[in-house]
């Protein structure tokens, strides 16, 4: 281990990182009346959400120039505020944060969240030493520099400058960075514009969020350490990391391999070509690493590493909502022939077997069509294809046959709502029999309007993650079975599984 | 040669197929006036369209109880009809297919689309072959059985017994298959359902089409056919293609190699692997064939093989957009540096060059920096970081220098919107130098709320086709440097770049 590497034992002992996500009072130093500076939609930020009474702290606003800032008293320094200070944002030009992080230390604040910019990534490493110096000083952890720094979704904690709206040139105001609604994923963001993006997404595809963290030029707190503390937080079931680099290895790897065994984590690691690598340097300063070797890393500690964006999101939200599967064997229902043959493909080019059922299995469709429940025409060997004949009942019914089978070990429906004869209720079927299984179930159906829309959202309800194309279903299906043999592995499948299903009882929590 | 197979010339010759798309006249036979029933909705369809003035021609509903429907005097047999009839959608059970159609040639209906199923797909040979033989007796062609047919977005014609909307179990109605806007893309598909899926997904994502083909059991009228139909049609601009088995393979060879001369064919051809063979098998009785014999075929006559749905989507729409690329090497310009790692991860896994700028070109941009128009933290050796600092006049500005650049052959611009500087006019800045050059250009903006929809569909407004992920808009930029270089392989470059330009002068069309 290098000197100057801190360990997970570390973290257990002294962490406050908890005061970043829920402080009892924060004060934004270089809040702001004037509209779209940083410092004006940080302070607004918590000045709404106190008022809407989500963020319970109290809230100070510090300038030289303003008595007041939306009816808050506004303080020239830290020292000059009354009370206890337990968090602060940092939000003015680079060359006064030292300075204020010195105020910060006199007045006991224990931690700082540094929006401002300008140091490492420019260059400019004699600041960026400078505040590592003094925070490590007086004590006080420091998220960033260089970041958007901490959204909370129960808290109302929400340091981010981009508004939620933008005012166009035209006059109109238009969602622009919105926050996603309360969930279980926690998004934690080396790049702070992929990580305001990545919130305008998972607020549009309705997934739920627990914490979102961009961590900036990590001078102090690293991804190891979020990950630790995430590992403790309740309101977190999954965690996605977008990363160039990893800061301190050795201890990444210990806290990641502890995390696995009960929350998983997907990586987004780019940077993983010469080229994509060469962009890296330029963005973060990064030495990206070769892929193989963190490809290697990463899959012997259980982390999942996902190929480009939507994989990232997919395989997140599949992990969220539904438990590993314990075996590669997975059967396909479906409404639409062409569509069960791309999840068919999608399939093996994973490693995911799709094996003809057993004669037990095949039996039990045959005599569904000797009593005339099914048509004749339906192929029950898996996939099982319904056809554009299924009804509601003949997806209920395949789904009752391939649940009991034990060599199936996840399900994956592709239920198309164009198919004439299905109904809405035709998901609710499906979450019925799902509800009684503790198999991975994951489903599909394409279209971008309005029905799609309904049938994937009320698959969710159900916490059925439902996507809009087959290949998306896959990779989460697979990475439901590569995470199940990790587990498996690890020896601890059967202990996550029990904490997994705990937390699921109340599925509707899920989409809250 | 097989002795079965039509060759291109015999399409010349005698193709009728025209009169599938375009018919002066049209009977439904199996009309109904009951709600929910194949042969009302499509009979609906027709007269919708015709009381619109979209559909122009004559149209006949026939069955042996009604004296009228919607209006329009219904007749018992195709023979009863007073005037002359062109085309007949045929929806009677597949038992009374064959008398139609000898009803049909002694009329002298020169083409026949046949909905009905329950033919060769589900075992019944000799009812197929009895058709195919019909058919041919009469001189009829047909398109399916099995099948959708046609939905032809400037003709009106649509005989796709799938509403627009569904009544729900609540009593609502719902968008459930809707047809998409009038535009360039020709979709060819061998599945229904995944055929009425993509007709939802375009229509969400505002790609409009030309014609949309789905055309089953193929006993007459082929794939190959089609494609050298499409390859005439003024409309048609891109063509995509699904299918899970070719018929007559040397026939669609040389067709196909004929139309990538002047219209690109991507192909989403599933049943790869083994698993999706057995699943195609059940679904259109198809002999998959290797996928590496697909590959290699596919290649040598400029077909562009996708992956899966959203790739084929992204790569269509990228080209009947933007003109093909002359070469490998790309810039990237962004405002976000993590997606634009990404992206640059993403052309070098998939073989195109992010090379650093030229020392001229590098040149261009210190001198910006110098004069205090660019930061001077803007990284400009490839790809051009603009920072979350950018303005829509830097983006300007790095397009103007980039485009310059002889040894750039196309531009990806990642433009997120939740920058603080940007405004919506970034992207009318991006389309002005876009209209001066040859070069091919994608762009990029995530997000799935207003803003990034706005932002995508703006920059589509340009022609310039935009994408919600880094890896979606590489796939679209990898397909249009593949493509460029077979047409240079094949001579043809400028002759397809000159019909391209000459039909992309008024961009908006490409919108309508």
């Amino acid at each position: 281990m290098l000197a100057h590497e801190s360990t997970i034992n570390d973290y257990d002992h002294y962490s406050k990182v908890e005061l970043f996500f829920n402080p009892n009072s924060i004060a934004v130093v270089g809040a702001s009346k004037h509209i779209n500076k940083a410092g004006n939609v940080i302070f607004s930020n918590f000045a709404e959400n106190k008022r809407r009474g989500i963020f319970k702290g109290e809230i100070y606003p510090i300038n030289l120039k303003d008595e007041s800032i939306l009816g808050h008293r506004c303080y020239p320094s830290l020292r000059k505020v009354p009370g206890n200070i337990e968090a602060i944002v940092i939000v003015v030009p680079s060359k006064s944060v030292s300075d204020v992080l010195r105020d910060a230390g006199t007045k006991g604040v224990s931690v700082a969240i540094v929006i401002s910019a300008g140091f490492g990534e420019v260059g400019n490493d004699q600041l960026e030493n400078e505040v590592k110096n003094i925070a490590k000083e007086f004590g006080i952890r420091i998220l960033g520099p260089n970041c958007l720094g901490v959204f909370d979704s129960y808290t109302g904690v929400d340091t981010l400058f981009l508004p939620e709206t933008k005012v166009l040139k035209t006059g109109d105001v238009m969602v622009a960075t919105p926050r996603p609604m309360q969930g279980n994923i926690a998004m934690v963001s080396q790049s702070g514009a992929f990580g305001a993006a990545s919130l305008d997404y998972l607020t549009g595809r309705q997934i739920g969020i627990s914490k979102f963290v961009s961590f900036g030029n990590k001078v102090d707190v690293s991804e190891a350490e979020i990950l630790h503390y995430l590992n403790h937080d309740d309101k977190t079931r999954a965690i996605l990391l977008y990363i160039e680099s990893i800061t301190h290895g050795r201890t990444f790897m210990d806290v990641a391999k502890d995390v696995t065994k009960s929350k998983p984590i997907v990586v987004l690691k780019s940077g993983r070509t010469k080229a994509g690598a060469r962009a890296a340097e330029s963005h973060t300063g990064s030495i990206s690493g070769a892929s193989a070797v963190y490809d290697a890393a990463f899959s012997q500690i259980g982390v999942i590493r996902s190929d480009n964006m939507s994989e990232f999101f997919n395989i997140g939200k599949g992990l969220a909502f539904q438990p590993p599967a314990q075996g590669r064997n997975v059967a396909i229902i479906t409404d639409a022939g062409g569509p069960g043959v791309m999840a068919s493909d999608a399939c093996e080019l994973r490693g995911i077997d799709v094996k003809l059922f057993s004669d037990e299995t095949i039996n039990k469709f045959e005599k569904l069509k000797e009593k005339g429940i099914l048509p004749n025409f339906v192929q029950n060997r898996n996939p099982v294809d319904l056809t554009g004949s299924a009804t509601s009942e003949m997806f209920e019914k395949a789904m009752s046959i391939v649940v009991a089978d034990n060599e199936v070990n996840g399900i994956i429906v592709i239920g198309l709502h164009h198919v004439p004869a299905i109904q809405e209720d035709f998901v609710d079927r499906i979450g019925k029999v799902a509800a009684g299984t503790i198999k991975p179930i994951v489903a599909c159906d394409i279209g971008e309007t309005e029905m799609a829309f309904y049938v994937r959202s009320r698959f969710e309800k159900f916490g059925i993650p439902a996507y809009p194309a087959p290949e998306d279903t896959v990779q989460a299906m697979a990475a439901l079975v590569s995470y199940g043999e990790y587990l498996q592995k690890a020896n601890c499948f059967d202990s996550y599984l029990d904490s997994f299903l705990t937390r699921s009882v109340n599925k509707i929590d899920i989409q809250k």
